[in-house]
């Protein structure tokens, strides 16, 4: 669930194209100094097409955040995980890792800059509603079979997800508004860990 | 912990009078659209002191950032509490409660709008910083309180600190900037005290 590698390979429609170059700018430039012209700067095609599809840089952002999430989606492999507990904490370094490079580091920004517009526009909140469910579902899938398999308890799913979706919410906007947010992640992640091994994960022998 | 009652019986000198019209311009414009003279509008006295102690809004907003954590902390109420677990639920009770009030939804979302111009505004990141450590520590003293007098198991009171300031954040984000955030809320509440009573909580007899 990265959010660069989406972009590394990707196919070379005009959509696309678009897409890239609202990533690119968007971490160089970030959400309040982004223009429609700068996107444009960094598209190789004629910049009138950007015009075309788009009458102002937060109708291209909504789109944008929806092309995010498809890729996202699609990008999830298809292969089950036998063990629900090391799948939850695969997917969890990958959202909460200790550090972030410089390029994730602005594009995390970039999304809080984004997501403090959604009180006040009700396309960006639509979006990240979308978003937030999306990933709430994923986590209570995984929980639900670990409960079917008996590797976990009997736990409800749909709540485990939610507490995990808001410490991963939590942990972005602390990234990138605190000065010392490293240990403070590091610190919640392993009481995520703690909180998986002692609510989540059947005792063994049971 | 509520940011309203702070501001209810206050005092009358000139820097309090100028926070408390920072706070109604704020609910009332939200960070885009504020000004100081927005704020002027508020402000029972001359506005010229407001222009002479402020040069933007920005610097009066990091104040007012400051002036509302040092309110938490003198609100705080100095009696110790007996139950480790009942003073844990009532701090999430106020700071996690499943539904806001027009005026307390507005401030969430300016603190939102405030907390994403941190990642490119040191002072804001510093003020959201001492923020956020100032919970943690408080979270952590009710945590190792509830080990030492043996109400809790030996838990890291640190980690669980961070966990439930991780999730506060998540949650305050959530709020502000999803559609159906009262369920989710509600679910990652629920989940918190299953973490409380399976995790932190001693077992009876123990």
């Amino acid at each position: 669930m990265s959010a660069l590698d989406i972009f590394e390979n990707d196919s070379d429609d005009t959509k696309s194209a678009i897409m890239r170059a609202t990533y690119h700018a968007l971490c160089e430039h970030g959400y309040a100094n982004l223009t429609i012209q700068r996107i444009g700067d960094e598209f190789a095609k004629s910049k009138s097409l950007l015009y075309h599809h788009y009458d102002s840089k937060d109708e291209l952002l909504v789109d944008f955040l929806e092309f995010v999430l498809e890729k996202f989606k699609a990008d999830i492999p298809a292969e089950e995980y036998d063990d629900p507990c090391a799948h939850l904490r695969e997917v969890l370094d990958h959202v909460v890792p200790p550090t972030l490079d410089a390029e994730r580091y602005e594009f995390t920004s970039a999304m809080i800059e984004l997501r403090a517009q959604a009180p006040h526009d009700e396309a960006y909140r639509e979006q990240f509603s979308r978003n937030d469910r999306f990933f709430r579902q994923q986590f209570a899938d995984v929980v639900r079979d670990g409960v079917e398999t008996g590797a976990f308890r009997d736990v409800d799913p749909e709540q485990a997800a939610a507490l995990l979706v808001t410490t991963i919410n939590g942990s972005m906007l602390e990234r990138v508004t605190t000065d010392d947010a490293e240990d403070a992640i590091r610190a919640t992640r392993r009481e995520l860990d703690a909180y998986i091994d002692s609510h989540l994960l059947a005792e063994s022998g049971e």
